[in-house]
């Protein structure tokens, strides 16, 4: 494959290139290329199974866990849900040459700002394979280059995968080189992608803390960090039972293993009475391991799993069936908490008090904030984005889930008749 | 002055504390904060003009340059311009609370995108002191803290006009610690500032490229570079020769010492003949030095003064009365010098060709592009923003002149009735 023959300097610089001509691509080349992507995908369903059964095997070799080998395992289904994916992507709007504002000054000088592509998008990922189609098709439709790093791990489903999708773009009518698979999955091509300072404009790593520490120790080229959840759900003295029953299960156990569920349970004290032994039941019902605090584990008293909770717990993105509770005095006691341990991501109220939730989604400084809603919410698919390459913990740029529309910059272009400045 | 006896992690703690006030104050409550720094900035100038005699005459001891000692000097008139341009800011319109986005989804989810302050905002700038003013009136009217770090060359006039801000503001409701000037205006203040993650969430540098390199090294903290204008104009074949003339002489003439003057002049071959003697005798006489490609020279033929140009001026920001002038054979030539040479901040086409004027909107990658008019406009006042803390020449969160809603970012607030993902 001429993926893997080609240093990750050269890569970059084709992709830098090829960005060049992706910028003023119409959309429907784009688009007829995204589709000959999905097309091709289903056809070669029997090539990318071969290469994910020899990665499987390396990692039944290397002893990785069952969760790992999950998140690496494809099969037919898993293979036509990221053809579907990339057909949805096809099907949401072009963010490229959107007019976010203009208009005309009394000079006569007329000015408009336009989304434009940000160039070379470098995307850093783990196990999971399906982020090379997922990442390469959000990128190629918001006119990007893409540059993909994976890990070793999934290095032939990934090459495979890479392969299958450049072969179909560039036959399609997408430049060379807007699409490329750096061929090692080691902290040393991490190292050249992140040096790439003028060539690539953004690297998204999507993985845990270790990965976030190696880019931080070494990025020249601007980062934006989808990074770790450590959501709350608060319910308040007023909180609704059923309400409260309903989304911290939801938020807890729909999904254990995603950044937007929730980690910890802030119960204020006048409801503790009435909401706390119902919660803790039910959490018992549903498998969850309560790391609670004093108050929690006097109430609980034997009736449920809970176990002495630690500090380390309010600090501690579970991502599995694990949760720590506190009991709060306060509204501002648990505003208190959530500004000591909370990571930005989402955070939750449960309340029928129109004051607390005022004061809750003015104080919480956190990209997202649900007022009886779960913190599942937080995703670019619920939030009317379409899809996302990633959910932002940092202010800049962007905040939240991430879509198409921030995957670009903007131009400010102005025409004038010969004006000067007076 | 309690400004000079905290540390900076102290200043930067403070201004995280009030952070959190500044960030739900009301607009009124901020426009009268600031309409008292104007007034007692007017109060005060006889204290301010001392401060500053002293940074003067420290100044002339040091041997600083004429252009310096200009930039550092303050008079009653620069006092009241600084106290206009705060009521100025005061009249812009709040960003805080804008609801950018917003919709009901189909299951009654109600969502919207709100602006909100980014938190604490640190600038840190160089001799004119003008700055400390600017910068926190357009910090605190977006419901940002500051901290500011000067140089040392403006230690006694940045001290007195930050406590001067400071009381007024405060006297009027703001928080204590919303503004702080850290004490020295060395390196380790620097570093110690651009350290201070996850406490201040940008840091703005306003000066050169010195400046630039020293943050890069250090900064924890996010960066926008208001970095360097090295700026184009291209006369296209077709240029009227009227625009032409203006056009470049306003870019380059009208104020040599700022990022968005012009730098190089690119001419169509084409229309060398008719428009290049008239541009370098008008040059000529505006005091400008040519420094020519061959063919400028030759056309010059003594007419004008015109030097050989070396590679290294299509990429020197000069600041000053020289122009780089380069005879081009295409558009293409002309578009593949801008790449090679430009930083990225504003270029201008002369042109009454159509497809030409579209081709280089749609091909020159830099913030602003212009169609017959100025590289001077590319200005926060001139372009609609009221006022800028400066111009960016990144592509994330923030390209082009940066007013007060790139000041923010904002906050996904979500409201549902008892929502769960199913």
């Amino acid at each position: 494959m001429a993926v893997a023959t080609q240093s990750v300097t050269e890569l970059c610089l084709a992709a830098r290139a090829a960005a060049r001509e992706l910028a003023t691509l119409d959309s429907a080349t784009k688009d007829r290329a995204l589709l000959a992507v999905a097309d091709a995908l289903e056809r070669r369903t029997g090539d990318i199974l071969e290469a994910n059964a020899r990665d499987l095997e390396a990692g039944r070799e290397a002893g990785l866990s069952a969760a790992l080998m999950d998140r690496l395992a494809l099969d037919a289904a898993r293979i036509a849900a990221m053809a579907r994916g990339v057909r949805d992507i096809v099907a949401l709007p072009d963010p490229v040459g959107e007019v976010i504002e203009g208009r005309r000054f009394a000079n006569g000088l007329e000015m408009r700002k336009v989304r434009v592509p940000l160039g070379v998008v470098a995307v850093v990922y783990e196990a999971r394979p399906n982020v090379t189609i997922d990442a390469a098709a959000l990128c190629l439709k918001s006119g990007n280059a893409i540059v993909l790093r994976g890990s070793s791990a999934a290095l032939h489903s990934n090459a495979v995968l890479a392969t299958v999708a450049r072969e179909a773009a560039e036959g399609a009518g997408l430049p060379a080189g807007a699409l490329a698979l750096v061929a090692g999955g080691g902290r040393e091509e991490l190292a050249e992608l992140a040096g790439q300072e003028g060539v690539v404009d953004l690297i998204i790593p999507r993985g845990g803390e270790g990965l976030k520490k190696a880019l931080q120790a070494v990025a020249q080229v601007p980062v934006i960090y989808a990074a770790s959840g450590n959501c709350h759900v608060y319910v308040d003295a007023s909180a609704d039972l059923d309400d409260a029953l309903a989304i911290v299960l939801n938020a807890k156990t729909q999904r254990p293993g995603v950044c937007n569920a929730a980690e910890t349970l802030l119960v204020h004290a006048a409801a503790a009475d009435r909401v706390l032994p119902e919660l803790l039941a039910a959490l018992d019902r549903a498998g969850v391991t309560v790391h609670g605090d004093e108050r929690t584990v006097a109430t609980a008293a034997g009736s449920a799993t809970v176990v002495p909770a630690t500090d380390g717990d309010w600090g501690t993105e579970y991502l599995s069936l694990d949760l720590a509770v506190r009991v709060v005095d306060s509204l501002d006691e648990a505003l208190e908490h959530i500004r000591e341990w909370s990571s930005g991501h989402t955070e939750a109220i449960v309340t029928r008090d129109l004051a607390a939730s005022e004061r809750f989604v003015a104080e919480v400084d956190s990209a997202a904030v649900m007022v009886n809603a779960s913190t599942r919410f937080t995703d670019g698919g619920q939030l009317g984005l379409g899809a996302e390459i990633g959910i932002s913990t940092q202010k800049l740029h962007a905040r939240g889930p991430m879509g198409l529309g921030e995957l670009t910059t903007t131009k400010w272009i102005v025409h004038g008749d010969g004006h000067v400045r007076p």
